[in-house]
């Protein structure tokens, strides 16, 4: 018998218990997160400066550290409902598969078209940009989940959505593009002959794939210079992680309303949005002092921020053409192995999960390309759900958690987020099918090249 | 103020109000389907003779007209927890779309990894498999759909799972395949060199794409001759419409829990596995003189077999090695254009299907394809979900009678089955985005080929 026992294999909260306020972990934060600065002045970027690549309303969202609650409103309140509360599901299954004591608990963000947890960004990024009176918004988009769950959002509220897709994932992923095109964006492979960054870099690479530091100067380019057009972004910025804060805030209600007390919280990380959301309230409850759990960030080891960059002021993309951040970072030119198939690539991470990284707040571990593989298979198979690459690194590291149980005999309450699902993603799981997976990680002179690119400022 | 203003948009019943029990229709059915008869002898088909190739609960199931439930197994009960009770979804932002008076409902069935309906016969099948102490089980798959259903199924039961794929399929939808492959089946191009019927019609027709009769030949040649194998369907046997009650079942408890009163109920029909599903516990009431609803079957204008099709006895299989099943059907030689994307390619039907439309208990339409893509991207960008081909043959119906409540003021009820997404399927999607979409009717002169291949049989 279980402490567990009594509830159901899934929780469903109801639809009134969907939070209506997100939570800004900032707000609790001692030391916060350090300002984006002007690479050209080195002075924080102020409301002023963002205003003619970004909305209004998430200027103010992005500059907030001191309200810890913000309204949703309605309108995205009433799109939430299409597809949230997402479950928060007892993995029972995979619990008898490792035979281990662990309790263990996913949060699954994957039930809706777009497939993962960026819908909750993007459906209040279009939203501002609708109240502002706006015709459209631009983005870049890489395989593809932002640009699909930016495109649905804008659907739903009426304004123009261009995608700037990186062209090698174009030509490769057709099905992507084309779930864009049926939600009426118009998605343009990059680099293109729209914009002078474009041709520039078309004129000097004939040929080239593209990149997803040349998508983002091609949508910031093309925001910057129509009018009625603003520029968004998926991941990475204060404002996104504010937004993904319902995520956590659901699993905590859902905690709360059935006694589950977890131990540890597990979720993978790229630019750090999704577990930026997962973990917003319960890292509130531990920067007021109320509760203590342990918080562990999950990476690729072949892209590891976290685990192995510097925490340091760097660009926040690869074209330079963003504003710098003080993050863990591996170098604004650090691209990972081409042979890494799990997602999580970015070069940085969010200032928020920097900032409580290096205060000892959380932990971070990387883990192997085939062992994410491993764990996402056997996933597959016990809870029935086909898990994203990018999820199965948060999989992996519940699994590994709940095999130390075994070892120990521990009854560790484990909680880990499941972004997404793989349906996208199956050129990655036939590598894996076929025995072609590769682990690379980076050696410490891959790592040194990286790091030469952070520009030395003296700040 | 509506009457269902105060219901949520999503209705999750409770894990507890998962229906325990199947309903098998054929019980309140005055006139009962035609049995399925041997080709050879003409006589019906008994169990004995189905044993080979069958599982011997199955057959039971597929022979039993008297008992109107038929208990869920305990695990196939455990495995529906990870995906269901599924939601009934208000959709209420297609009404607003359509600015109509009419109440639309839709059961929605993709929210599993195999994106449709089919896991709930799936798993049941690989249940019962693996009750009788068999290795494993052999199909067919076109598609996919089926072929995905079916491997997760055996992958949670332990047991084998050889999937023969259509090879034009095999090599056009590697996702798929990749799918199938992650949850430990054996995905095979049809035909293969592995029996002899692919032998033989490699040999005949060199560089052939096989055919769904094909696979299916080949699969129930493997079952029955590899010691521990049997074959399993995926629709329209009267045991995978028994599976499929739970659909209905789900949602007519729904309806009772919150006082929903349909008025017309419509379901797309292929073979008709979800239609029969869905309708089930709404025609048993019919049936049973205690409430009545309009019944709409909807089928694409390029494979009629409801509306264009003879009630008659036919082969089941194009390859005609299955039995004949008394239906409405095109011919067993029919095939849908090769410009036809939006599946329901079955030449037959349901026999319990066949005979309540023969009896007048429900109503049949076809529409064509450009229209139901229209209906399925109206339905993406309203409801955020994208669907599959088939199930936008119902949405394309929903929305015609919602139209016309519009035109005449009626307050009616609609509840639509919404089968699965869309995810593989953005080949066709493409088409439709690119104006490349074909609206292929058969001339009488197609029809008339197709009856011709309908046996004489003096029946």
């Amino acid at each position: 018998m279980s402490k567990y026992d009594e509830i159901p294999y899934k929780i469903y909260l109801d639809e009134a218990e969907i939070p209506d306020k997100w939570y800004n972990v900032r707000a609790d934060m001692k030391n916060k997160p350090a300002p984006l600065i002007h690479p050209g002045t080195l002075q924080p970027l102020k409301f002023e400066d963002m205003q003619p690549i970004f909305c209004d309303e998430l200027i103010r969202q992005e500059l907030n550290e001191t309200d810890a609650y913000i309204p949703i409103p309605e309108p995205v309140h009433n799109f939430y409902k299409m597809y949230r509360p997402s479950p928060l599901t007892h993995a029972t299954f995979l619990e008898k598969a490792l035979d281990t004591p662990a309790h263990i608990f996913y949060k699954f963000e994957g039930n809706n078209t777009s497939g993962s947890h960026k819908l909750n960004s993007a459906i209040a990024q279009a939203y501002y940009a609708k109240e502002q009176g706006l015709k459209g918004v631009t983005t870049e988009t890489g395989a593809g989940q932002w640009g699909t769950a930016l495109s649905m959002a804008c659907a739903f509220f009426g304004i123009d959505c261009k995608v700037y897709m990186v062209k090698v994932s174009y030509e490769q992923k057709p099905f992507r593009r084309e779930v864009m095109r049926t939600y009426g964006a118009s998605v343009t492979p990059s680099p293109s002959m729209d914009t002078n960054i474009g041709r520039k870099i078309n004129a000097e690479h004939p040929g080239t794939t593209g990149s997803l530091g040349c998508a983002i100067s091609e949508a910031v380019e093309v925001a910057t210079s129509m009018p009625g057009y603003r520029y968004v972004l998926g991941s990475v910025l204060n404002q996104v992680l504010l937004h993904q804060s319902i995520i956590g805030l659901e699993t905590k209600a859902a905690c709360d309303k059935y006694g589950i007390k977890p131990d540890i919280i597990i979720g993978c990380a790229g630019g750090g949005s999704n577990l930026g959301g997962l973990i917003a309230p319960f890292m509130g409850e531990k920067l007021r002092g109320e509760a203590d759990y342990r918080i562990i960030a999950i990476e690729p080891a072949s892209c590891p921020s976290f685990t192995r960059g510097k925490f340091a002021y760097d660009f926040a993309d690869t074209g330079m053409v963003c504003p710098m951040a003080k993050m863990y970072t591996l170098g604004h030119d650090f691209i990972p192995s081409a042979n890494h198939a799990g997602g999580l690539r970015y070069h940085g991470m969010s200032t928020i999960l920097s900032q409580l990284y290096h205060d000892g707040l959380m932990e971070a571990r990387s883990v192997e390309q085939t062992a994410v593989f491993e764990a996402a298979e056997l996933f597959a198979r016990t809870e029935g759900i086909l898990p994203a690459p990018e999820s199965s690194h948060a999989i992996r590291a519940a699994i590994d958690e709940a095999i130390k149980c075994r070892e120990t005999g521990e009854e560790k309450t484990i909680i880990f987020g499941l972004t997404g699902t793989g349906y996208f993603d199956m050129t990655a799981y036939e590598s894996y099918n076929e025995g072609r997976m590769n682990d690379y990680v980076p050696t410490d002179e891959d790592l040194e090249r990286g790091f030469a690119t952070i520009p030395d400022l003296g700040l």
